[in-house]
């Protein structure tokens, strides 16, 4: 699941960046509450910034505005005050200073504005609904933004194969429940749905609530129309199932941050909705047993289970003193939330009574209740969804979003407990146990520099050395960057690099993101 | 389903390449019987062919030969006899004229093997089990073949997570067999999967049975260890559901037919074993109905429904006549084979029931039959399975495995009916109408080049007009790659050649493979 942070912009505690360098915070300096909640104020976790310096691109000149006036007359935005919320991320970590926002509304558009940019060295930034976590979707110096907001129409749904195509600027949420009028699901969700577009989920290879089930994007996706850096549209969206003539060129701009190619359509498969959801809330006492239990819900639930997550006490404790929830087992070492989603609700619920008496007979849990009315699912769903923001109150946080084999998950939380120590004040784990996915957090009072010397690079080596992953769904972007090396292989970078170039051979695309500095990987 | 041919070696048609010039046939020139049945001797239906050019690479010297016997002891066969079986694909429609077989057991011999052949410029041609229809694993004049049939071993298997880590080599039905013990399947299946490998499977994006239920491999290939070109070992094994940091390079090599790179390694995530499997048999009096068939048994059986293939009464009474099968229900223009997979034979067994009662109420089907138990399951299978089959007794056969929007899936059988008139002996259409890939298949008592002429480029021009793909499943290899710009534009044919320009400067692997003449994209 990609965390929803929500902020104020009035907090005003960004570093502007200056016309040669940009300084960034590897953490964000506030993670705000959701709406609704009240807004409070962390201490800023402020990081060692690195600092990344512009490239020498073109400078915007009164001819290029005139230019892009011309070709979108009223879509090309200058106003400093419009473009505020296009030049900051939504963790309000990284902050640009662009001077224009372009917002096309065809593919020729995005074609032409790419055109001219490319001859003209002017760099230039792809942005979807800007919910990343990472800082890809924001300049960092003067980088154009190439918004796709209103490249946001339908283009077709076929309702027998249940395909999708669409542009890319088209909301998640919309798409949902457009889809959804139909009977079918969109086969990805996030906490951001209501904000992100469907291309940025495409470019950033969105992972969220639904991969256990339905699989990743690289799966699901069955076409993409991209704009690359020179102007030229390629095609590839051909809404089937099944093509292969050559290779699949569509591949190798999902998950790719928009540093390859603008995304501005998209055929996506989605599965039938669901009519039957239910939830169960389990406690075990080791993770062994978590495991364990995960195993024999696999063999059980088959091919009704859609969630499988787990927290620790830590993360419990946390909720209910943070938040007042109310833990409705009793207290365990660990918990587990189970969905399962399908299209019998009788079917799912024998299925899920006969594996919690199998689980409970056999000692691997302790404890546990089951949710089928949905005020009760969204109750206990909040125990797992809203741990990120009970950390918000718990001080200074610094966090890890991980991909691990299964068995080591929960050994890196246990191992940074002991390597800290007192050092940190909470050491927690919860995420994704289906997915191998873990977000480990650890808080602090306030931000120390001598914690994070701790936490980094040990958590990086830590995972590299369990053949693990630093970035499972966030990407790269600005900010992970360059620590890929801890899960890429010297020849990989080399190759990205040498496929950058291929593709963008002026380094116009989303500069200063995904791709590690060049120096490092030559 | 990737259809599974037998044929005799000994009936020795086919064209011994010379040392400057290939003749290939675009159709096999006889496509035997299954084993077990006895072997006829169809027409021969030798189409026209085109010739191809031997590129100049180096040819073999004895100094090479020396090197290869000393890398690989007794692994280096220059034998004829030994090499006839690997000079000609299981079609028996393409020959080569290797003289150098090579059996590498680790990564680290294919990348000396390598980085040999691109320094000495001689041309290598990979090779896994051999059952391609498309003439992509065998040589087509004299390059080395590089064979993985002694990169066997499993690597891990972690039965929490599901995911299998073995050497490319390894024969599908033998990974089946591995993972089946312990509850799990392999998420591809096909009829070649006593022979085939999954690094071929991988190298050409296998379809096949499980499709529809598990996805395609672009979702369950969670990592690759892939030797380039100029030996470097590219390893993205990582045994992770998830991983964005950067680009997905592996993707580049699942469906690429070898000619990026040797696939040394996969890492494949595997479902858990289903315990129960149902089975319809229904007949429908139009193809509408059909479709809407499709649509309701999506609704209905949602997660359970592992496959639905469709077969048109022409395909029945070749069944028939020619292998004098029984049609089980009352006969019917079209017939519809629906397979349910599932944790709980009751609750699966519940559903399918509930559905029929549903379609048959709606008129929506005339007929029907359902199979729980094993022996009924296979003889209804059959009546889909042996299509193929039945084909070869009819005369000569040309084929097409097309993917289009499923709703003009059988029109293109019916406008070919049309356009063939009585030139044609019979036009059938079948397949996988839940991938949307159907299988054209005309008939004439024996070789026509003016029937052909009718047929190409016309099936061509209205799969491209109706947005479909000229090979669904089968890849391109030697046959088909130049007919890829029915597929695809010229823009991702020159992107995908760049990208073999880079990855492979020297062109030494798998040449006359995949990639359309240069010419032709420039």
């Amino acid at each position: 699941m990609t965390t929803v942070f929500y902020g104020s912009r009035a907090w005003g505690l960004f570093h502007r960046a200056s016309s040669s360098s940009s300084r960034v915070w590897t953490h964000p300096p506030f993670v705000g509450l959701s709406p609704g909640r009240g807004l409070s104020r962390p201490p800023p976790c402020r990081a060692a910034h690195s600092g990344v310096h512009r490239l020498p691109f073109a400078t915007l000149s009164q001819q290029d505005r005139d230019f892009f006036q011309t070709l979108l007359p009223g879509r090309a935005l200058t106003d400093p005050e419009v473009l505020e919320a296009s030049n900051v991320d939504w963790l309000k970590s990284v902050r640009g200073s662009s001077e224009l926002l372009l917002r096309p509304r065809t593919t020729e558009e995005v074609s032409q504005i790419l055109r001219y940019c490319n001859a003209r060295g002017l760099a230039v930034t792809p942005q979807g609904g800007n919910t990343g976590l990472v800082g890809g979707s924001v300049p960092v110096f003067d980088e154009i933004i190439l918004s796709t907001a209103l490249l946001n129409q339908v283009l077709s749904f076929d309702v027998v194969s249940g395909i999708l195509t669409c542009q890319a600027g088209c909301v998640l949420e919309a798409l949902s429940s457009f889809v959804g009028e139909q009977d079918f699901v969109m086969p990805l969700d996030l906490g951001a749905k209501g904000s992100c577009h469907i291309g940025g989920n495409v470019a950033t290879n969105a992972g969220g609530l639904r991969l256990l089930r339905y699989g990743p994007l690289r799966g699901t996706v069955l076409g993409l129309e991209v704009v690359l850096a020179d102007g030229t549209v390629l095609d590839s969206q051909a809404p089937l199932r099944k093509d292969n003539t050559g290779y699949d060129l569509k591949q190798l701009f999902i998950g790719s941050e928009g540093t390859l190619g603008v995304v501005t359509a998209v055929s996506i498969l989605c599965p039938r909705k669901p009519s039957a959801v239910n939830l169960a809330f389990l406690g075990c006492a080791t993770f062994p047993q978590v495991l364990e239990t995960f195993q024999r819900c696999r063999g059980m639930l088959g091919e009704v289970l859609s969630a499988f997550e787990f927290l620790d006490s830590a993360c419990m404790k946390l909720v209910q003193d943070h938040l007042k929830l109310t833990n409705p087992i009793k207290e365990s070492p660990f918990y587990i939330l189970i969905e399962t989603s399908g299209s019998s609700a009788a079917h799912d619920e024998e299925k899920l009574h006969r594996f919690l008496q199998e689980v409970m007979t056999s000692s691997l849990v302790a404890d546990g209740t089951v949710a089928t009315e949905d005020s009760k699912i969204k109750a206990l769903w909040a125990l797992r969804e809203r741990i990120t923001e009970a950390l918000t109150h718990d001080g200074c946080v610094y966090k890890y979003d991980l991909s691990l084999p299964v068995q080591h998950i929960y050994q890196l939380v246990e191992d940074m407990q002991e390597h800290l120590g007192t050092r940190a004040k909470n050491v927690v784990g919860y995420g994704h146990l289906g997915d191998g996915n873990l977000h480990l957090n650890i808080t602090s009072p306030s931000h120390d520099p001598a914690l994070l010397a701790a936490i980094e690079p040990y958590v990086y080596e830590w995972t590299a050395r369990h053949h693990g992953s630093i970035s499972a769904e966030h990407g790269l972007g600005l900010k992970k960057r360059n620590y890929v090396h801890f899960s890429k292989p010297a020849p990989a970078l080399r190759l990205m690099w040498q496929i950058k170039s291929l593709l963008d051979p002026r380094g116009i695309l989303n500069p200063y993101k995904t791709l590690p500095d060049r120096a490092s990987t030559d």
